[in-house]
């Protein structure tokens, strides 16, 4: 309907379409914004989901606009690109066709996956409804209730369960374990303090539960040990070396040992959604889809991944992180990539992952960066943590808001989301 | 377990039970804060709800936290005062116990009612889930996941329904209907006009349907006929003496003409909730519970009743209106009240209503207030109307958060909170 130039319509223009609105389809489209290509992205979701800060939905700090912006919004300002809300069903390498769900059908000439990861409960999908990931809004919103109806049901006159109400166990000793983690402890210890009468929620034992031998494997010792002493500080109890054997609605079997909990989190593993099967190749390293150094599909042409969902390999020769700063990368690279290779007919070059710094949060005053050569922890990682943060949200309105909230936060210790409006199922009792 | 002053425990103190967190119930709570009685507020969220900003969350504008605030938040500061998260099955005025459907009582000296009002379907009720009422967050939010839905249906390609996709309708010409119509057009002609291609949302037809001959029978002609005016500039369609005889999944039949419409929005009426019946006494005016000009309810002992579900007649000899104002200023009346009759034994007085002012707001610059003797219309009644909302959020941290996000969306046409994050049930096609 409307045309780019005048020249023409939109609709003669090659075709990119973009599955995933992401960090890597968000960066993508926005580098193909306003030029002779038409873009199609779709997502089933409306909204890009920040998703570093989603813990910080999920413990009642911000709410989920604050982390969520209308994919519309976003590319609004490129007549060439158009959002679809949808699911994929199916995809047709050959005859260079997307298939919706609703029975629609994208004819395309250069198709991009990015679809990101979702968590994975290692061959346990049981443990899914007792022990929920945050991933999703939804599901940020779902750990909300759950933690603020455990302290509710714990100030019951009377209530018999009150230990196990009051333990909070999360799974997973990365960077979403100890972020949450931090997160969970430093609501019970300083913003629920004054608001109840039968208990004393700086009282609530917080455990934060990993297989392996240390947190934070990602990190050099040295940061992983600052992370470990930060949290024990703030109360959280770590136990290492306690893979998860069982996890019902009266708590978790970790490592030989029983632990009576009412509120199990789950930070543990991602996998990357079912794209391999989607495209018809078969997966790569991680169950992701192989990729080559200009993130094209293995085997297919015209198709690209990038992302969480993609195995594109680094420098050490090992699969490159699920990281944001590694999807937002990707996506400049493809989308200025794509716009040279359509209107010039220029190759693509290779993708080079530039490190800007792995970064955990433990909580006020606590964070760690490891930029590879330089290391960072305390007062000022946590400040750089802050800011970049800050500086990476999609929109000046976030921005404002999020900085608004976290300075209130920093001063009084509140937190301004405390509300339960997702129903907790009832828990068999 | 915490004590007022050391000299006795709380639990010694004569009982004051308080059912529902609204405007009413939270100022008695309020009033009795630090003092020697002891108080515990029941209501079913953890949350005070400003119903009178509510729309804006049904529109996009802001976020349920910003209008959602904990009540132990609220009050926590007060150590005689208990919170309890919990729904009322059944009171007991003999015994003067209060049950809980969680199993507990509560034995009780003096009880307050102020449970406040739901939405009315006019013996309708098929017709809630096809057109939702906006009173509870809940509700805001299913209401602008289907707003939002429905541009987005009409967006895709070959959209069959496009017309009725586009078409809005509000029931109910009163404060709640004009604020909904106002705040659903300026959606569709401002904030919403960069984001689709196929379809223009400034061209969405919202209706505005009332039963009775004119709009805002609560106000003088001339404000109504103001809000008329401002409205139809707005784009907003007015249809009275048009009562609903039908509303379906695929529109709406109002004054024996069939309106294709995919999104209808409720806010013709509302109903007292059932606490005449929870009482044990005969139903008074509209349903609501028969008080004497105290507040006590009449025919029992140490029972009020205040707020949207009680019957107070004010000086024109008419039960007060269902407003925050009046529910706010009973509130305060009855706390200060029990105070002196249970610490000195005074008598309660008879309460007076004083009205400041009733106020509705059609959009950006219109509004209209109506003091009795005095009216306003236009920009100063909306910066009236703007300041007060303000300035009657429970905390400090919403009054800036809600500030500043008026403030952007006045300077850039913007709404922040445009997320679909409930899923809207699938209308039958």
């Amino acid at each position: 309907m409307k045309t780019v130039g005048g020249n023409g319509s939109v609709s003669d223009l090659p075709h990119v379409v973009i599955i995933g609105a992401g960090f890597a389809g968000l960066a993508a489209a926005q580098e193909l914004g306003n030029t002779a290509v038409r873009v199609t992205v779709i997502d089933r979701n409306n909204y890009h989901l920040f998703v570093p800060l989603l813990y910080q939905v999920a413990t009642a700090a911000l709410s989920p606009a604050d982390v969520a912006e209308p994919i519309r919004h976003v590319l609004g300002r490129y007549p060439n690109i158009g959002v679809v809300l949808g699911e994929v069903s199916s995809v047709d390498t050959q005859a260079r066709e997307v298939s919706l769900a609703s029975g629609e059908t994208l004819h395309y000439d250069r198709l991009v996956v990015a679809t990101g990861s979702t968590s994975s409960y290692f061959g346990h999908d049981e443990w899914r409804s007792v022990a929920p990931a945050c991933k999703s809004i939804e599901e940020a919103r779902l750990i909300r209730s759950r933690i603020l109806s455990a302290f509710e049901e714990a100030e019951r006159d009377g209530a018999s369960d009150r230990e196990a109400l009051m333990t909070f166990v999360i799974v997973g000793g990365g960077p979403t374990g100890v972020e949450m983690a931090g997160s969970v402890a430093e609501l019970a210890r300083h913003a629920l303090t004054a608001d109840f009468r039968h208990i004393r929620p700086e009282t609530a034992r917080i455990i934060l539960v990993e297989g392996g031998p240390r947190l934070l494997t990602a990190f050099p010792d040295s940061l992983a040990d600052y992370a470990a002493k930060a949290l024990e500080r703030l109360g959280v109890q770590i136990m290492t070396n306690a893979p998860v054997e069982r996890i019902t609605e009266d708590g978790l079997t970790a490592g030989g040992r029983f632990i009576p909990a009412r509120t199990v989190l789950w930070g543990a593993g991602v996998a990357p959604t079912g794209a391999a099967k989607l495209l018809g190749v078969p997966p790569g390293p991680g169950g992701r889809v192989a990729v080559c150094a200009d993130l094209s599909v293995e085997g297919l042409d015209h198709v690209y991944a990038m992302g969480d969902v993609a195995a594109c390999l680094g420098e050490d020769g090992r699969p490159l992180p699920g990281l944001a700063q590694v999807a937002q990368q990707q996506g400049r690279f493809l989308g200025k990539g794509l716009r040279r290779a359509i209107i010039k007919g220029e190759p693509l070059s290779a993708f080079h992952f530039y490190n800007r710094g792995n970064a955990a949060i433990i909580g006020r005053h606590h964070a760690i960066f490891d930029f590879g050569r330089y290391r960072m922890k305390g007062y000022p990682a946590w400040m750089l943590w802050a800011i970049v943060h800050v500086v990476l949200l999609v929109n000046t309105a976030q921005r404002v808001r999020v900085s608004l909230q976290w300075l209130w936060r920093y001063l009084t210790y509140r937190r301004g989301a405390r509300i339960i409006t997702t129903p907790v199922p009832p828990r068999g009792r």
